[in-house]
């Protein structure tokens, strides 16, 4: 797709249609789908090998269990082979090798039979989704169990059972993969994801795939003004493992990321800000998703729930906000199996794409914007402006008018779209022949060499 | 009742039923209510005197009349011995030993036999409130007069009648009651009430009776935060005599405060800003009142009318708000022998106190909060969180989550609490265990030394 | 009139009645409707020679073609003697002497016999309003054409027709008019208006009828607080010359003013504001209109269209706000020839005259105000407030005693009237007493001796 080959106003003029990007992220997810991933284990490894495929130059890291994390310490690596429940004819009537989801995460190994009573004791159902197998753990705490749908649990029969569960837990190490992309400045803007979901499509394959193509799209460009960090780690536990190494640099150099999650399928757009709520990232996004749908959901900082709750926490205050499709806890198949590759969609998966990579565009065009003369400028001279003047000849250009009137030096390009209610996108384009024209310029706030915004013209 | 033994998340959790409080109140105000009280006299004197009976410390003040007060003059003394109004036959029409109301306050003496027309130059009453006696009172210019009963009135027949007032008006003093509560701070809370009105029962026994109770419940107190400054004053005159005499220490002093008024019927609850509109009084008036019943009446400074005209007039400017049941000029009974105590009642008193009495335990605990750890906590491994993690799990603890996400050292708890939409109360309740596991410090701000919150933890 | 005589409070309580003024205005406004003006040309001098005659301080000053102004150049001077259509019978089917409108502004000269279909191409007509005869101009591409009403241009029958145009375009001047108050202060109110429309009334003599009025009135005054810079001047082109020659003497000196235009109907009023939309031009604007009229209809600054596009441009950025009645664009009759003297009334003109002067009152008056004394003051003992206390006293003086409990020393006369919701003209009135008594004192701001504001006690 030639659209990706630079950044700016070509890009944002593409269609936002199905294309061979949704078709590539849900293949991506279909790849993920089937592992069995938890916070620590082979199934993230196995997950950090396949994007890796897609990204040469991710890092995939290792930090050992028993390792602090501020308040917290690196828990012992759990793998699982098999589990199964059979009944007292030797039927599996639960099989891990059909559905990851039927272990308890991080359940500890069991052999042993019981009669229906004590299963009872370990098994997750939810009576109001008889349907649905629920996804429980118990990351930090020892027990075992199995998740079944409830229609199934109402099934069994008293009797004999053997709960068997081939897994262990034991010192080991918490992966975690990096990506940095360089740009002319040193500023950063910080991309999350997290991967210790097993099959769940939504939350959360859809998270690394869009990041994944994100990335793709970001080392595609021939040049970025600024600089892309970007992790694949395990919700909670690998935020704060990140966050414990790399706190002062992030604090000094990241200036706008999202925490990427639930954006994959097709039902609506969400918006959850930073904890500070008027960051930059809290401006693009809402920008951007009010321009590709007025009714998209706002959420406030107390409907938060995932890695913006450490990125985000006191004295830690990255700007980190989040742009989502349906909103984890929000929609019925959250943390069932019945978040599956059905509720992701490719044209799901684009839209959010899509909405990030506007984000990320209107965060490298946010340029202050100055005239150059005292006045309007003489637009008809230069065919900008229609010579006949009539009843209409105003509203023609109006949006150019706009622009132009807030060009004062102190706004910034999102301040002035905001202001006058206009896309960033469409006065981007309305820019070019402004700045080509010498009269309006472009002013980098950064530390970065004040270049003009090259790709501009 | 032992809740009032300790300022704190204790007391919050008295449940607000009547009670013994409730009938204290109402005893006393039964015991004030036949006193003919005015802004000076004997009145005043013999109310301070069994108010003093419940506050041993109570200090009973006198100014002389002629001292100068800012723009205003200490006025004469006024005391009346009897009053009424006789027909030709000897019979009294209208009576001062049955309702002290009948007498327009600060009336001239005066015995003369009048006829009809004469007399009626003289009464007042209320055609739109047939049944009622209205307050009257002309403190700044001589004359006298009787008030009645508009159905009384008409009843009247032409004929002779002789009008007696045994008052007099002669230099004298003003008559104040102070009280102090020294707190391990200097700053100081101020609450001021009046006792200038004769037989009312809202306005103005209940203020009163309610800032005796409140004295009581603070003096009870093992340890304070702040220090208390509670007055009983003539309304106006009494106020402004206050303020010229310890302006400067008020202004240095006073962080907050109250005029206590119109506390006593069970109709509503009331809130009228200070001038500013946005002192801690204010805040935590709003807070308090919202929790108690979100439909509270929320006034303007525009619709002042009682000594917050002087407490918060240019230059002087306390931070002095006000909490009511029916606000004075808003209910039928007001300035009428309606407000009686049928209108207040032992439950009205009761809520109002215990309005107030939250109002000053937020003040006493609105401390800035700050986590002592980057990233959430682990609560799990202090018992403090679910250990198995479903779809709920996040639900059960979220007020708890909430609190914490916004302890950065900026914000009060006050401020969290109104940022979270929890009343102060359960988030004082929520604290106690995360200070105690040294997850959370409390920042007190004044100068007093910054021992921890004590009666937390 | 003599209201005319004293800004301030006497001038506040003159009826707001059709009167000589709007009569005066009305009949200037004939005088010069026939008038063919343009943005040069005759007919900009012969108008402003009207104007003079009732301004005699008015200068007119000339600037050459070809004079750069910012990123504008002065035009060629342009005039018209006649011009005509006449059809093979010599039957004039379009007119110049009947309506001006009939030719394109700055048409080039034509005499050219052509048939239908070529003459058609240099027509203008509405089609939605088939009775009106449109407004258009071609200043800066050199074109011709006649303007007709639609139902006009249908009846044109195929065949030959001559197009007459006697006009030339040849280096010459740009006129405007130019009139200075001088007041106490140098700080100035600056008042733009146009003359450079032909015959049209609310847009455009309205605006130049109203402004000589304003200017009239203000030279009446036996003493101003600010000076007054008054300017009579060509739209667009005009403003941008004489921002270009005196830009950082504006920047320096004007304190607030209004661009002053389609203020003769009697339709609605309307506000349009500043740029920044704060400032004190802004502020009073939408106070006088509020107590006008609550219902007048506010526009924002994308809704701007006239002078304020270069007087509040990036750089520019002085206090201009407007004050209409039909905004321009928003009226049906607007730049057609149904914008007539049917439309623009002697009463339309009285009331955005006096919407005008009451903001300039507003203006001068914009004091801040402190009380003298601490506490309420006793008004009793002045005769300012009712000695008999009873329900409803207070509701008496209620305006005066929130205007006195906002004297602060920090607020100004108009911050004041805006808190309480009162008219700054009735606060002027309530003022006069507590000034002469020595309760309040005016605190003017500017660098100016700090006199008392001498017309109101």
């Amino acid at each position: 797709m030639s659209q990706k080959n630079t950044v700016g106003i070509e890009a944002m003029t593409v269609p936002d249609e199905p294309s061979a990007v949704g078709n590539s992220m849900y293949n991506l997810a279909k790849d993920l789908f089937p592992i069995c991933r938890s916070i620590t284990g082979n199934g993230v490894r196995e997950t950090l090998t396949i994007i890796g495929a897609k990204l040469p130059n991710l890092t995939i890291h290792e930090v050992p269990s028993g390792t602090k994390a501020f308040d917290w310490v690196v828990p012992n690596e759990w793998n699982i082979t098999d589990a199964w429940v059979e009944d007292e004819f030797g039927q599996r009537v639960l099989d891990f090798q059909k559905n990851n989801l039927h272990v308890v995460g991080y359940s500890t190994s069991v052999d042993r039979w019981m009669d229906l009573d004590e299963l009872q004791t370990n098994l997750h159902s939810l009576p109001d989704q008889p349907n649905a197998v629920p996804y429980v753990t118990s990351y930090y705490s020892p027990r075992w169990g199995f998740c079944l749908t409830h229609e199934l649990r109402q099934k069994l029969k008293p009797g004999l059972y053997r709960a068997v569960i081939k897994s262990e837990c034991k010192p080991g190490v918490l992966n975690y993969g990096e990506l940095t992309i360089q740009g002319e400045s040193e500023q950063q803007v910080f991309l999350s994801t997290y991967i210790c979901h097993p099959s769940m499509a939504n939350n959360e394959l859809s998270g690394p795939v869009v990041t994944t193509e994100l990335a793709r799209w970001l080392i595609a460009m021939p040049k970025l003004r600024y600089s892309y960090r970007i992790v694949f780690i395990p919700e909670t536990i690998g935020s704060l493992v990140y966050l414990s190494k790399h706190l002062n640099l992030l604090k000094s150099n990241v200036i706008a990321g999202f925490n990427i999650t639930c954006i994959g399928d097709e039902r609506c757009y969400s918006f959850l800000p930073s904890r500070a709520g008027n960051t930059l990232s809290d401006k693009v996004a809402q920008h951007v998703l009010k321009h590709i749908d007025p009714k998209f959901k706002k959420y406030t900082w107390l409907d938060r729930g995932s890695d913006e709750r450490q990125y985000c926490s006191p004295g830690v205050d990255l700007p980190i906000a989040t742009i989502m499709r349906s909103k984890y806890g929000e929609y019925p198949e959250y943390h069932t199996s019945l978040d599956d590759l059905n509720l992701v969609t490719p044209n799901g998966l684009e839209g959010g794409f899509n909405a990030l990579r506007k984000a990320i565009e209107c965060i490298e065009y946010n340029v202050r914007l100055k005239t150059t003369v005292f006045g309007e400028p003489q637009l008809g001279k230069r065919g900008l402006y229609p010579t006949l003047s009539t009843k209409e000849s105003a509203n023609q250009v109006r949006a150019m008018m706009n622009l132009i009137s807030y060009c004062d030096g102190e706004r910034t390009l999102l301040e002035i779209a905001e202001a006058i209610g206009e896309p960033m996108s469409k006065l981007m384009m309305i820019l070019k022949p402004l700045i080509s024209n010498g009269l309006i310029e472009a002013i980098r706030d950064e530390a970065a060499p004040k270049s003009s915004l090259t790709p501009l013209p």
